[in-house]
């Protein structure tokens, strides 16, 4: 397996790749490797002929005080675990490299970026899409892997790659969750002993909205006001949203909706974390 | 030649060509073709394994208020002219395939797009980058081809290019002049007969200060006002901008700067038209 740290030295090899033939796979990520992330380099793997991680931890999707300094930064950790899991390019750039002093120009996202995360988080998206373009580039990835945890992340990546007409496949990779439920996350090892336990109740309140569906619920407030009384009930949380929206447009569902999204951002103690549930 | 309307169609014969190592060259135009143009497709044909011409009155672009609506429209000429001068496709797409009704995402542009021609038109060149970024993805060009008559442009696609690492190389070709001197766009046809000889007045102000700098005038200031006196002087013309500025970030050049480009922007009855020069 190759460490590239230098943009044109990844963009040159990546070219020279594509243009005899090689299927290139992206798994953009920010590091600090989890299951979740190393379910994507295997299913890249199984896809293209060359799989390429970049581990980037991107200043501009981080908010003035979001947790940029403090986020988990392990390169050398995260390299054997892309090497063991199928990948054969770790591209670990640095801020400088890919923010020059001269850089000025931004993906504008749109509507999928303003509500949820978009709302908590702004210019979080801006962003994500930013830094995403630039390693769709520099990779000249053929097929670039998302997990459906960051699902709105998943819609602003997809509608942008429609939007610019990249030359992309984005594919969706289900949750990796650990034993207890908890949807896998960088973030989770901020939590304390405590914490850790109260955030199960992330994935419970989805728990038991899937079951209202199960039973033929299909009113939002309805299923949305079962998430946020699960989430309410435990003294560590503190529900940032709870939303109950149409999987696609990412707006609030219309009643009686045959296809819905539960999202939900809750924090625990200090840490924020995310989790979603598709109902259909 | 070939003519493609669908970008997917386009994408995927540019794609082919990619993957087994063609060199695809493209110039993004308006069509309403001129020799300026056909002097970017011929640069094209020199250097490129297969030359792609857009044809596409981009929308985004104009303001509300500007001549989307009259703008010159000819593709059966177009087609033509870039099939002589070495075109293999011209790829005129619909507005409605270039911006579907989910669209959403754009390019924001920086500092280089917002002085000159970026704060007469606001988001003109927005619309520029995003619709060039399309074009670049849909062609999968290794070579783009812009002239240096509209020098902003170039510019902003330039510093887009690299702040975005796109895979191209940006080329900029010298601006094509009538026997007059005045500078070629698919614009000069709204003028009238006393307005295509006002309109002289542009490239006459620019020799002027061509004269003085290679007097060794390095004043901008001086250097501007020559200008502004030679445009004012013509009863048919208003200023719109006359800028001494440095040639890379497009600001106001220093005293005694070493290279400048003086940039104007001149209407002429109700055409706006620019011109620039670069001195050095």
């Amino acid at each position: 397996m190759r460490l590239v740290h230098s943009p044109a030295e990844l963009q040159r090899l990546a070219s020279e790749a594509l243009v005899s033939g090689t299927i290139v796979g992206v798994v953009p990520t920010m590091g600090a490797l989890h299951e979740g992330h190393l379910s994507l380099v295997r299913a890249a793997r199984d896809e293209c002929d060359l799989v390429i991680v970049t581990v980037f931890v991107n200043p501009t999707q981080f908010g003035p005080s979001e947790d940029l300094d403090k986020y988990p930064r392990s390169l050398e950790q995260d390299a054997i675990l892309s090497e063991a899991a199928g990948a054969d390019v770790v591209f670990a750039p640095s801020a400088a490299d890919m923010y020059p002093a001269e850089f000025q120009n931004y993906v504008e996202t749109g509507p999928l970026a303003e509500r949820l995360c978009g709302a908590s988080r702004p210019g979080h998206f801006r962003g994500v899409a930013t830094v995403v373009l630039k390693l769709l580039n520099v990779t000249r990835a053929a097929r670039a892997y998302f997990g459906e945890k960051d699902y709105q992340q998943l819609r602003v990546i997809q509608q942008m790659a429609s939007d610019f007409n990249l030359p992309v496949e984005v594919v969706p990779v289900p949750t990796v969750r650990e034993a207890d439920g908890l949807a896998m996350s960088s973030r989770n090892r901020y939590l304390s002993a405590d914490e850790r336990k109260a955030a199960l109740v992330l994935n419970q309140s989805l728990d038991l909205a899937a079951e209202s569906w199960a039973r033929g619920e299909r009113g939002p407030e309805a299923l949305g006001e079962g998430v946020r009384g699960v989430i309410e009930s435990e003294p560590l949380a503190r529900v940032d949203y709870v939303e109950v929206v149409d999987p696609v447009t990412l707006l609030p569902a219309a009643e009686g909706s045959t296809r819905v999204l539960i999202a939900l951002a809750v924090v625990i103690g200090a840490t924020r974390l995310i989790d979603n549930r598709l109902l259909a």
